[in-house]
């Protein structure tokens, strides 16, 4: 099989056996912002055409914002509960210019309340992480710009809430007041501090979020702790990741949950949620997103009908 | 007395009498930011050279962002809780070139939990709002990019939080997902919903704000909203006013206090809060700001010894 996990800023491409083995794997920062208009084909054979070229008959599938209305083709949400089966009933094929079909995964939406919430590209993560770590329910987490909360339930994913904190953190600290109190070296870019004063910034802030879970009040005492010189100027932004991510996780953690949440996301961000989850006495079963996107699409694949291509 | 609130962005200059009665007002985009370094003094003059030199012996009071670190003259936080005279004895004297005295008041600091807060300016506006308001005890608000809930008792500042409410709306609009699906007219400015429309969004906000109080998770539903047409894409703004307001409210308001809550805003801004308000059950008392800062700084020229030039 040749599967994607094909999202907004990247792009990863997956050969696979049936039993989910990865053959080969390679990584492009193609992201659909990247495409040219009338481009995705030409960009998925610069990426993979040596690969459907040497298996003309394997499954082809691709996830993520490439089947977004800023993607390739627009594939409309499966609405939650959704599991790998329905999910897959909710796929879009298209020919290719040499007929070849590919298979377009549906994100997922549901209702919260009055607001619907939406994703696109996380739950083929989810369903991999499900396999990899041989769960079907309880409480998933996929930090980032957009962190998503996910309950699973019987292998679907129930509902799930979308924090903006990665996005927030972000914009605080390029053009708000807090930013500009963040020490910057001469070329420009943010000073790191030492590693010890890094931690303890991102624990004050993590503390801070559990005492205090009105983000818009909590935010301000990134510029106090600086101007009483409570806080070395250098950890102010660790503090503001620690504020964030706290926030986050005290809204998301479920009362009565699995206390061993798995998180899937690269090392550095990662380890950031398992402190602040390690305060709140949780644990994190940490799951790289390139992994649980390829058990995701092997997973996809295992349901295909077998020895035909999709 | 010739008085001064003179801010970040704006400077207003009052001619006042000893009772209170605003004899003369005169505001100028000159705050401390658009101060040449060394400049404050020919600010001044230009400001109120006529006023100065007509009066010589009336007392010169500055209140607001002039006395920070970034400002004339860095007058040290008075520490709540703390009423006008407390306020008027942490007071800086400083001499003009020609020997007259200026009088700078100090800002106000809190600690809450494990964080401190600070105010400059806005603690002339309470105190003068208490006066306006016949009020020495209950609960106050000042929106603005920094909102602050103020809880006075005894006509002293007890205690009091900022909310970067005003801030987050500037940046979320301006450098993030959320602003990006906001239209825009030809000339790039963002588009203004009608009224009707306009009311709707700021009430559905409010309403989410209030059913859900995690900011990080209720801002994505301006998005997705938007993306399932159950909004107009041009009252999305309305709604993310709404969202951030609510988020406030919700979590500035005070148990069993004062159910009508002096507002110290501009019109428009002071509306928005008046029915944000009004969707949880409360009033809210509307001061122009102006007229808040005249009253407090007559509040604190009255405690100058009588026909002593400060």
């Amino acid at each position: 099989m040749i599967a994607l996990d094909w999202g907004t800023s990247s792009l990863r491409a997956f050969r696979l056996a049936r039993d989910g083995v990865i053959l080969a794997q390679r990584a492009a920062p193609k992201g659909i912002l990247a495409v040219p208009p009338g481009g995705f084909e030409a960009v998925l054979r610069e990426t993979a055409g040596d690969w459907l070229a040497a298996d003309p008959t394997a499954p082809l599938l691709l996830s993520g914002m490439v089947g977004s209305r800023q993607g390739w083709i627009e594939v409309p949400y499966a609405e939650a509960p959704a599991d790998a089966a329905a999910l897959l009933a909710k796929a879009v094929r298209h020919s290719l210019s040499d007929g070849r079909q590919a298979v377009f995964l549906p994100g997922v939406s549901c209702q919260r309340g009055d607001v619907p919430d939406v994703m696109r590209g996380e739950e083929t993560q989810i369903i991999g992480a499900l396999a990899l770590a041989g769960l079907a329910d309880g409480t998933v987490c996929t930090p980032g710009t957009h962190s998503k909360w996910v309950t699973v339930a019987g292998g679907a994913i129930r509902a799930f809430a979308t924090f903006m904190t990665g996005e927030l953190f972000a914009v605080l600290r390029d053009h708000s007041l807090l930013g500009r109190g963040f020490p910057r070296a001469a070329d420009g870019s943010f000073e790191t501090a030492p590693a010890d004063l890094a931690a303890e910034g991102f624990r004050r802030g993590v503390a801070h979020a559990f005492a205090d879970p009105a983000l818009l009040r909590s935010l301000f005492s990134t510029r106090t702790l600086g101007l009483f010189d409570r806080l070395p100027a250098v950890a102010l932004p660790d503090y503001l990741s620690g504020l964030l991510i706290g926030a986050e996780i005290a809204a998301a953690l479920p009362e009565g949950g699995n206390r061993d949440i798995p998180v899937i996301a690269t090392a550095g961000l990662a380890d950031r949620y398992r402190l602040a989850l390690a305060q709140r006495g949780y644990t994190a079963r940490l799951i790289a997103g390139e992994d649980a996107a390829a058990a995701g699409l092997a997973a996809f694949a295992a349901l295909l009908p077998e020895g035909t291509p999709a």
